[in-house]
């Protein structure tokens, strides 16, 4: 049977909110938790807005899915997320047990895989989906908030 | 001139941050903040009580400190927390650039030194105050555990 619900389906809804993230002024990073195909969690970069550094899309989403849910665990959940985490995110998706991660753009700079950060071990990784469009938006934030300044 | 304000004194407090989480059934973690010999932040590790991974003493410290200070930075702050930081908490300290950390037991499974997670290159680090009374802290709470299952 033809579903709807692949990967660039998801990806897509991380990127919306993303996009709602750049609109506000924040780094665009977006997030969704999916579960059987249903979006229990979504959410996007509010470091600015709430003057907080732990207010990534990912630490956010882990703890609405979390509450969703009804215990700390992701156990059969994937999260799908526009950039590649960084090490505090990829340390509270170690916690999470989440299942699957799937990233868009890679962080050359700040992203997990470059430090040696431990995931789960049952976590399995997907990356490069949106790549493109992941990475060009922000590419235009930056270069956006380089004129301004 | 003699002050009661040493590493020792502000680890005490954290640890008694530790003692509450104990009482709680919580992983007896402690967390204070301080700026200039001023306590602007406390926590204890809460992720049990609030069903959430990501609510490790630290975490809800930086952002209770950034509140405090009104901006995301913990720039002149100095942590004191009773065990060693996870991946997660050490890479919210990276994007905190906070001043100093002092930290008491060392987590040999978990702790950020094991998996190269880098702190910000501003971070000083001073380990091992009151290291023995924050590790027997947590032993007794694990064998407290393991006796009650």
């Amino acid at each position: 049977m033809l579903t709807p619900y692949d990967d660039t389906y998801f990806m897509k809804k991380a990127y919306e909110e993303a996009e709602i993230a750049f609109e506000k002024g924040e780094i665009p990073v977006g997030v969704v938790v999916v579960i059987k195909n249903r979006i229990i969690a979504r959410g996007h970069n509010l470091t600015e807005t709430l003057n907080d550094v732990t207010a990534h899309a990912e630490m956010q989403s882990i703890t609405a899915a979390a509450g969703f849910l009804g215990g700390k665990y992701l156990r059969n959940c994937t999260m799908y997320v526009t950039l590649e985490p960084c090490q505090m995110c990829a340390g509270a998706l170690y916690w999470s047990q989440l299942s699957r991660l799937v990233f868009g753009a890679k962080d050359e700079h700040r992203g997990y895989q470059k430090f040696g950060v431990q995931l789960h071990p049952k976590t399995e990784v997907s990356q490069g989906i949106m790549e493109q469009e992941c990475s060009q938006l922000l590419k235009k934030f930056f270069i956006e908030k380089r004129n301004l300044n």
